[in-house]
């Protein structure tokens, strides 16, 4: 459930060179639940028990009444495919697949996982004050957090502010509301930064890059997957800012030292 | 966004009575969007700039490619809808609604909301003092989360231990692996108790009920929803345990005082 990868550590009041270290993050995985030969949907998911996982979310969803109802579990984890067969495949609800429902927290994305991405190209630079300050700015703002603990805020900003905010019980949604108001009121993405108090998931740098967006910076931890695809996509990804220090992830050049 | 209820606050080291209170909770809103008059899919999020959500969804989602692929946008607030017609429906992507992804941190629930739920009817009760020990196991078998910051956690209890453990990177995955390896290894769910790190909104309540679950408790706080559906279907909604307190906000007859 564990991945390894390398960063460039920033503190705060460090007064030396930036340091290289290795990181832990979380890993992501994508599995499909093929339910009596048939696709019926792609969780992102910790890679740990996914025997479990498939089965729970068929309980959980209605589709199976329990244990009786499953006929044979086959896992193939290379390729993250899950296939289950009822008992009675003709019992299980039709039209589950038809209905889509998408969650306070969650990742959506019907076609997030196309790989038709321009790699994202900008001279943008910003630096670690701005970026410490970007993010004091961030939480300053929201005010839900500020009285519940239970939301997420995400913002458009150049160097110096931010130019759009958002909050949204969904870190998906808070991001999706900042791109929708840009496209609506004719903001421009193009060479601005996102800040996110949430995870960075595969999904999050995706929408990222459907926008053009060169540098992204979350108060929260980034996932395997999302590095990778940072690094792929050409997107500066900087996590964890918080408590005075910071970790660059992907395309560390443009972050540049303050007075530079 | 936020909405008010009343709950009773229970302190650790609290002498005196559970304070009523009215604490604030974020509100949960589902917007289903419409596209070109058909159901594209229904969002959980925070009722606010909700044509910016439903057009950051569409761009991220490479449905639409900017602002001149939008013909009308028609928001109808009470009925949780909203209709965009594009300039030219056939254009758009057609089996966008076909193929379902479920983000890592994220609300699935093909059918979560049929209302087919029966009352969750127990005579099990639990201390305040069980209910800190715990959330404290919870945290100290949570090494993922130890290492990362970046995952969920949950448990099927009794009163004084845990008996089912998962960790993911989403808060309804953990759960749901939980329920799953209680269906494949024959564990009742019955008379027993959930934890969880994660926010409980109506998704996580629908998937209790289903298990049967009398007491759900979690680190974190709960939606408006949440606690609505947790009142509804008989359910003891316990939050935000952490900092030596706990807010009580459904059926409280089921906490009992120590020692009683």
């Amino acid at each position: 459930m564990l991945d390894k990868v390398p960063i460039v550590r920033i503190y705060k009041d460090g007064r030396g060179t930036p340091k290289r270290m290795e990181d832990t993050v979380v890993a992501e995985y994508a599995l499909t639940i093929r339910l009596d030969d048939k696709d019926l949907v792609t969780l992102l998911c910790s890679p740990e028990k996914l025997e479990y996982l498939a089965v729970g979310f068929l309980f959980s969803e209605g589709i199976i009444k329990g244990k009786e109802d499953i006929k044979e579990i086959v896992l193939d984890e290379n390729k993250g495919a899950i296939g289950i067969a009822t008992a009675e495949p003709g019992k299980t609800a039709k039209d589950t697949a038809s209905q889509r429902l998408i969650g306070s927290s969650g990742g959506r994305g019907i076609s997030s996982f196309d790989l038709d991405h321009n790699i994202v190209e900008s001279q943008r630079t910003i630096t670690p004050a701005e970026i410490f300050d970007l993010i004091e700015e961030l939480v300053h703002r929201s005010e839900v957090f500020e009285a519940t603990g239970g939301v997420h805020s995400a913002a458009l900003c150049d160097t110096r502010r931010i130019l759009v905010f958002s909050e949204d019980i969904g870190r998906h949604n808070a991001i999706d509301k900042v791109f929708g108001e840009c496209v609506l009121t004719g903001i421009s993405t193009d060479e601005h930064i996102v800040v996110t108090s949430g995870r960075v998931s595969s999904e999050i740098v995706h929408k990222a890059v459907k926008s053009n967006i060169p540098i992204l910076i979350s108060k929260s931890a980034p996932t395997n997957r999302g590095v990778e695809l940072a690094a792929d996509l050409g997107i500066t990804l900087v996590g964890f800012v918080r408590e005075g220090r910071m970790n660059l992830y992907t395309h560390t050049g443009r972050i540049v030292t303050d007075g530079s």
